[in-house]
């Protein structure tokens, strides 16, 4: 039997602020990324977030991130690689005592945003995170994008790289995602998009938006959760798969 | 045989900018307190200054504080207590992953500035900030103001407590230190203050600022690091000591 | 003809995170206590609100607040005075500056949160804070509440005092507001909060927790921006000065 | 007879940190770039500052840098114009009313650090912050390098630009500056310094590292005062300016 994991972005307010319904979010994901304070989160909700997501065994990773709360994380920062390591360092750490105050753990990294995006391509930068992961515990697998500089980087290092794909986002015909600042790069329709998770995941192939098809790696899929259909969308997904007989599971 | 313990805190610039001549002070001392990001220190410096004290085999102390660079967290907030607890357990586990990388590890809490002046009465936060330690690790001493509500506070949870003595500081008859805002409250002859302390570890009393002399426990020395002649100081406390017969070990 | 004006907190996001629909509350109120960046407010965001506000013809304040973002400026910070003024002063300049690029001005000031608090009976943070407005301009109206040392330190400076009344607010039998922590200090029913409001601009005076009824100055009426029914309740209160043939104009 | 400025960065502590003795420099500078709160400088310390300045009749320039505390502003960010712009405007009000107070004024703006580095090729980043100071005075002028783009967005919105030459930086042959992580690029001899500078302001020439002359504009001279030598080196090139009849003024 197939078995996927279901991962979205939680814990990312601040203070008074906040972005989304992490409550009902944990009520349909296997994995919660859980931000680290860096580009969101403050320690409490944190740790209410933690708690939340033990309560209900779901996995808790490390989602770390660039020193930007204005930009929530979303802007390339040209940090120097020295600094890099040892504030993903921090943020993984943070989270651990956190997650482990609430009776569960850090099981996974995963970069968020401008982060994410970068360590596609800048070596330095992808490297700086591997090397901070695998220095605080070899055993810790990351989440991210197949194809990208920062899986070449963690596999050198022995880490176990986990192939996300997105469930609203439009792909290329090389198999990158289509830029958000590009019309329909991202999908609205839960039929839709749950339509689509399924074929990605009983195929491992996605129609791109050349309408050819291109082959994707689903360990897990990534659900937003800061829209205001982001809990019907990760609904929808979820019921589809279970429909497809598709367990869903933490991947770590 | 006697021993004590000699500390001072270290790791507190950010950034750029940096207050004390911290690899001379490492020289000295038996116990770091490492600040954890939230008064001062950004992830890289405090890395190194890990890397600096492993190295040397000096105990690695959590110095935790409010969030607050621009006043160096000498300044009272009025935090609630939960997110006091939340943020004490946050900075501890930042520094545990930065010293477990280093190949050491954090092996006591110290509060910083105006949350251990606040923790010496304000209850709630006392309670916050005990429960914080004891959730990361049962096992880990704090050091701190003896008669303090945070001691009581620790105690109650089983907490080790470790008592520290302040080698440039006068002391009221009652045993608590005179407050910055008078006249004479910091001695900075090294000579008076090396004799100063060789009678604290060595009487267990102190001459009070009224000439009477008070009773302490000196488990522990602070010496200051941020001052110009804080290297001379504290050389001149370790060699005073040292010429006692007085063996320097970390207490933890 | 009797007017009044109606203030409400406005431009209190930061980055994405947003508390307030702030273009529809612009819609109801004639003065704009907007933020200064210091308690919230980025200002791309402040330069929005200031321009959303211009076009409106609505009174532009500043609000300022402690340096907390993570408290959303909710909690005493015992800042010096010093500096508690020269943050007052550059809070006032950059919200200037936004405002005049907007094609509009800051007409006055409203202290936020733990500040606008403290300052009722704080003597020196009161001071720090009439000072710092008074050198900025010394013709800028303060908005507040009446009765305070913030009151008494900014009329001995020469400045304008204008009294506020809380439209959603409990009173005690002495004119001060019910604690939010005890129940019933928050009212929730738009038409109880637009009658009560009527009544304080009609007869200058507001039944108490007690039952007995307390003199209020009300120069301005202020209701707040970040619950769901805050559109709602501002309408409420809007609709019903105006029924009364109050006109509804900004104080500065 | 001829006249130059010599300008060099202040207020660029934070809090407890410093990094430049102020007030050494301020005797020597006849322009201060003072920092605006956002790489460097809380508002105490610049109103320290701006009074300092004022006291001894030095210009006064809004030293306006990206958000980044932890990077001191010599980080890349990838803000967005409109934010930058935003961002640029708050910086100078809050400094213009610093100004003020002290009984003086912002007369110039120059960017600081990465973002001075970044607006020499990149376009959007560059009309953003020409745009800012536009919008905030038309009759600002701004000081940076010549042969900008920075400078190009500046002069198409009518600003005036002040051209600027280092006076311990080593040049390429085209005119730009030897980037500080090749060998020899910054100076450090305050002779060697002195002697450079009046070439450059006598004849307008500046022998490169490859040997050639380049042609350079000194309308102002800038000085370093964060290096342990800067006093000393400041000191020399003034000294030597005025040894040639040169004047040194304030351009603005």
């Amino acid at each position: 039997m197939r078995t996927v994991d279901l991962n979205a972005d939680l814990g990312e307010g601040f203070g008074v602020w906040q972005v989304a319904d992490d409550e009902a979010m944990l009520d349909v994901v296997t994995s919660a990324n859980i931000a680290c304070g860096f580009h969101a989160g403050d320690p409490a909700g944190l740790a209410r977030t933690c708690a939340a997501a033990a309560t209900r065994g779901i996995g808790i990773g490390a989602q770390v991130g660039y020193r930007d709360l204005h930009g929530f994380g979303r802007r390339f920062i040209d940090v120097e690689p020295t600094d890099l390591t040892a504030e993903v360092v921090y943020q993984i750490g943070a989270l651990q005592a956190l997650a482990r105050i609430a009776g569960s753990r850090v099981t996974y990294v995963k970069p968020h945003g401008a982060l994410y995006n970068t360590i596609v391509t800048h070596q330095e930068q992808a490297r700086a995170v591997a090397e901070a992961v695998h220095a605080v515990d070899p055993a810790l697998p990351v989440l991210g994008l197949p194809g990208s500089v920062f899986f070449d980087e963690c596999r050198r290092l022995g880490l176990r790289t986990v192939a996300e794909v997105f469930a609203d986002r439009a792909y290329r015909p090389d198999g990158q995602l289509v830029s958000r600042r590009e019309p329909g790069a991202v999908l609205h329709d839960p039929v839709e998009i749950a339509e689509r998770v399924a074929t990605m995941v009983a195929t491992g192939m996605v129609r791109s938006v050349a309408g050819s098809d291109v082959a994707v790696e689903a360990e897990s899929i990534c659900v937003h959760g800061d829209s205001p259909d982001a809990v019907q969308i990760a609904r929808a997904v979820r019921d589809r798969l279970l429909a497809e007989g598709i367990t869903l599971r933490a991947f770590a």
